[in-house]
């Protein structure tokens, strides 16, 4: 069996750590019973770039149970849980990753997965998509994760080089209004207070982007205390956290009262020099958008004086201006990195997602493309998850059902 | 001139009001000063089925100044400001509405503000469109401003008889995730205080219904210090909501332990005489959907065995088992009859949207059928309000937007 | 028998209303049915200055019950609901209150009920013990209901006058950490919201004040949407504020950006020309202080070019710059003048603290001076308020007591 | 020079620990540059039992600036971070104490700690003083920085041991209403994250007791999306719970249904054996009290069939009905253990409070027994930390002091 990782002894904690996983992930552990017994991946080759995580071995597992043989690289140079690799390669995963990936050996272990026939590719980013995109393989077809990769995914399909059908699992209401707002909302605090323990009540805490992940964001931050300030590119996002009792401004106005920023655009150079250069002495960085590209690291490496690892997670510079400022995992993925992801909870969704994506593709031959996740799959999820919560809900009467059609009063 | 009103002596009271409400809806009243200098409604005849509010003033004065005449009726027979009807008759504009009609002079309402040659239907909850379609009157277009509507109309469109092109006002971004979650939010609430004057905090509110009204109120109850029970068909919005903190549970459940109701869901029948039995003495009925029959009125008259009215708005029902239950306004819209409806804030906004969208008709020939509202309309209005509060926000740079597009990292 | 009210007619529509406050006051109907069946109170006459309110009457009503013969004033000009004196009235109290007294007649009021020998007075602001004290009026005892009242009172002792026993019942728990906090902050918002219908969400709220009814209303103000700014002068309650997530600084910079102003500081001149001169066109003013002297009224008066009342408790001021500010109320505590006061639930338990601590004085002999409610009563009060809602609490098993006492690990 | 710690080598990152400490602690580095100038401290010996932090560090070397001579031992032994002891004993002060020292081995360094001559005693938890008290130390005077210290110490006056003055810092405005709310309020949190990963969005917690670190955690629990369910022994602040929209119920109710308990009562037996019985597989227990007493761990010991430890911090114990609960940092205080205790933001109003405690015993003779910080510091540390924030409050004028001052309207 073929993988590279970084420690095969590691696989006796990596299980321990993948069974509490297991305990909050009911609704993927009951999809594994189910594909346990009715076997619907049965002969199927699956490449997929994701986290390598406790969470993700669930997912691997499951579709293990349900008859698949899977490769499976990281989606992030920096977030594989070493010791959940080696378990899930003890278990018969073909895993090509490790913590702290240069970029050669990142894109060379998905190109690994990618090599020899694939059914299925299942992607957190669409690095994935876009390498098999351009080596021009085929596939069943595939999924993807994230915004981020959708929007990547799309603009291939606009190129014409998309050959094959791409749920986009993200849009799956399940997902995104779980996981973008409540796993990446608690994750991002989680990590900053892992990074550096500071006290949020009292703080300004700043938040570039007014979408899912940034609402999830300031949330949490209001949550533990903070004053928050958005800043937003897009008018009626805007006007949705003026509404919902946050401060907006621009950001050269944000840089100058902020004590810790957080970015969650999508975007590349949210805080730049000329924001930086604003900042308050003992300002704090952090980035919890896909790529390592909103905060400027680029600018901040430039411009400092001096630099130094002050705790796990957190670098100091000091500016021309005497001032220091404080980045986070290096303005990596802050959930991930300085913390340990979204939570198995929100994971448990969109992974359910993911699982009964993969065989929906296989269950009937959609044209290539960018396609949604049905709605009945994402209900089906969400009520799995009320179920497993011990929650009933009230159902439509056939009267309620006649009267929400008619338009007759 | 031709109108029916209650008093047009009310009009100087309702002309301070109005004064009040354009001091408060600075969006329209810049919109005004453009329709007044460049008249893009110019000899049209608009039919409008509105709330006549203050805010509607505001609307009706500014599609005046664009040159239009206008044949105003009631989208609710106890929704009616009297003098702000009269203020409006004494700006030359045709009302046919007070506080307090029958079902017949409602009905009769609408069919004389339809006599005759209309351009333009504006609506607002569908009535007068169902209307329209059923006399067979033909139309440039209509506007609908509330979710009821749209669904209504939506029917009429698959049973073609709907003949002109309706803008769904009410699927704008700047309607829908403001009117709905922050006008009715506050406004139901400020409804229940008005009607009962109890203190919110300490009690057990249940909201029946999640969509935007629904959780607007859940978010004010709970601001205003109440536990929140939500009860809910769609199992995606019942996790929502578990997600958000609120308590989660079938009504019968909720009728148990509930101090507060108050009915969202656009459904008939949410609370009927199963629920009310159960509930404890001194509970509260409020409803905050479209139509009187989410809290089934009918059910509470038929096993009552006595009936007060004990505050404006509040009506006491003894039942069978000697426990009292008050039914605020009858069961129709609370924040419309018990407060004054939406703040004018917001209906800055929906009314915005309004007055571009009659513009929007004009202005181009759409197929019959229900439209969205263009989002470069819907982003103006934002922007606009935030120019208003003195918000300024920041805007992309060709670098960013090339990033946004590029699939290539 | 003698009284002075505006109409004995308006007694049934009071009544009806005292019916819908005994319903949510649990507590003092529970008392009232133990003073109905031993008649503490018997022989006692009681003389009461307190807004003539529809929990007043559930009050006097119980003190009547258990035996006491009452004079009642009102302490507030602005305050009584005639149709409440009506009714007491009829119930055989002798009520001196009517809307809208002038100040003679105010005091003159306060005097009638004096007059002659009295054993208790019951009151609410301080106006009453301190005539008392001038007049040289003893009394077995006394109770005072708020904060300004027992500083008042306080400053009587220090100077020796005070020549009976106070219960300071403001400073049992279970009134200033409820009535102040809950009672103040959500009806002062309602009384906002039924003066001027504007949208709370997205406006900036400045709260001058934050003790216990500073931060009810600043924690009321922004669980409706509102970022609220904290003005304090004492630096500990200031940084509770900004740990809290609210902005603080001073009133001369938050005048510049408040759209709502509420004063809650005990104090005058809080929010004075220079203010007012730095305030947004449109800015609102309201006060729920004790007196009318928060918001200088005087300097608003004295600077205005014009004045207009726009709506029941809106007063439109336009100042020398061309700006208008709102006055609500007239400056008056805009929860008793614009809304109705504390919702009964609270008065429940400082009312129940009154009645209790009425028989609590006419139990044993306490010395001339401020008291304070023994714990034991305030903990039953609280406990009953449970018990009417339905809650159970643990108990400390002997074991846990001896180990709260011991400090041996 | 005299210390046991764990090893000298980790001196250099405990140095970084605490430089990032000083950044946050604004308020105590400004007292540091006082002391440094005054040398108040010069000639004296402390003997010191706190938690071996970082902030603690901050601490000491500010003593020591001001000339004091300091032995330290641990007042918690699994709190100390043994890179933060190796640093201080670089920087000259004698630190007894290791992360994971037994429990012979916490007391005898609390008796190194204590011999020889000793002026001032400084104390977190009161093992300290107790033992300075059986073995009949004297000192000018001591500090102690915790509620269940004062408590422990207030006995030993009553049994009339206490034969130095000590000042009770836990009381201080500065301290409890920071340090118990919002420092334990978070950390504790932190530490529940660290150690579990769950989400807590969704989810039941459960705290018991709403003294202020109760209503700390449940305000963060709900902050970070939790339904919040307090158990209480006190009516009234039970009834607080109530009115902050909070579930109050007995703990043998709260059993069935939490996900996550946090004990916070200062009391034993908080959770035993009938309660865990009851709870649901998966239940997850938490301490944030400062006795590993409150979540019995003799009952879970008693009952488990088996444990594991399954992550850092989280035991996982099966009990005999089948169902699973995981114990985090062995009942022992969650945010100490599990996380890094109060931010340093708290530590820097609660230490520079101790800093001026012992100023203040130092300038005057204090009879022996239990003293109050006076408001005096109290109120500067807490204008002090607003300027450190950059935030102005306004000031009374003479003629606003003097309206306090009257009683004369």
């Amino acid at each position: 069996m073929s993988y590279k990782i970084r420690d095969i002894s590691f696989a006796e904690r990596g299980e321990r750590s993948v069974k509490w996983a297991e305990m909050h992930m009911p609704v993927l552990m009951r999809i594994r019973r189910e594909f346990s017994a009715d076997k619907p991946l049965k002969g199927i080759k699956i490449a997929a770039c994701m986290h390598v995580t406790k969470e993700t071995a669930v997912l691997m597992e499951t579709l293990q149970e349900g008859g698949a043989e899977i490769w499976l690289s990281a989606s992030n140079p920096l977030s594989t849980q070493d010791d959940v690799a080696a378990y899930l390669v003890r278990k018969g995963i073909h895993v090509f990753a490790w913590r702290g990936e240069t970029e050669d050996e990142y894109y060379s272990a998905i190109k690994t997965v990618l090599s020899g026939h694939r059914d299925i590719t299942m992607d957190d980013g669409g690095d994935l998509t876009v390498m098999a995109a351009r080596i021009g393989i085929n596939a069943i077809g595939g999924t993807e994760e994230t915004t981020t990769g959708v929007i990547r995914i799309k603009a291939l399909e606009r190129e014409g080089i998309l050959r094959y059908p791409v749920i986009a699992v993200n849009n799956a209401e399940t997902k995104w209004e779980f996981d973008n707002v409540h796993g990446t909302g608690q994750s991002a605090l989680d990590g900053i207070l892992r990074a550096t323990n500071v006290l949020i009540a009292g703080k300004t805490v700043v938040v570039a982007g007014f979408g899912h992940v940034g609402r999830g964001i300031a949330m949490r931050a209001r949550g533990l205390g903070a004053r928050v300030v958005i800043t937003e590119v897009d008018p009626i996002r805007a006007l949705k956290a003026v509404m919902d009792g946050f401060s907006v401004m621009k950001m050269i106005e944000a840089a100058k009262i902020g004590d810790i920023f957080i970015t969650a655009t999508g975007n590349k150079d949210v805080i730049t020099e000329e924001h930086i250069m604003e900042m308050k002495d003992g300002a704090i960085l952090a980035n919890a958008g896909h790529f390592d590209v909103e905060v400027s690291v680029r600018d901040l490496e430039k411009i400092a004086t001096s630099k130094t690892d002050l705790r796990e997670n957190l670098t100091e510079y000091t500016l021309p201006n005497g001032k220091r400022v404080y980045l986070i995992a290096k303005g990596r993925l802050v959930n991930l990195v300085a913390a340990e992801g979204h939570p198995s909870e929100v994971m448990d969704m969109s992974f359910a997602d993911q699982a009964l994506a993969v065989r929906y593709l296989l269950s009937r031959k959609l044209d290539p493309g960018v396609h949604e996740l049905p709605r009945e799959i994402d209900a089906r999820v969400a009520y799995l998850k009320l179920e497993s919560m011990g929650i009933s809900i009230d159902s439509l009467s056939d009267e309620q059902k006649k009267y929400l059609e008619s338009w007759m009063i």
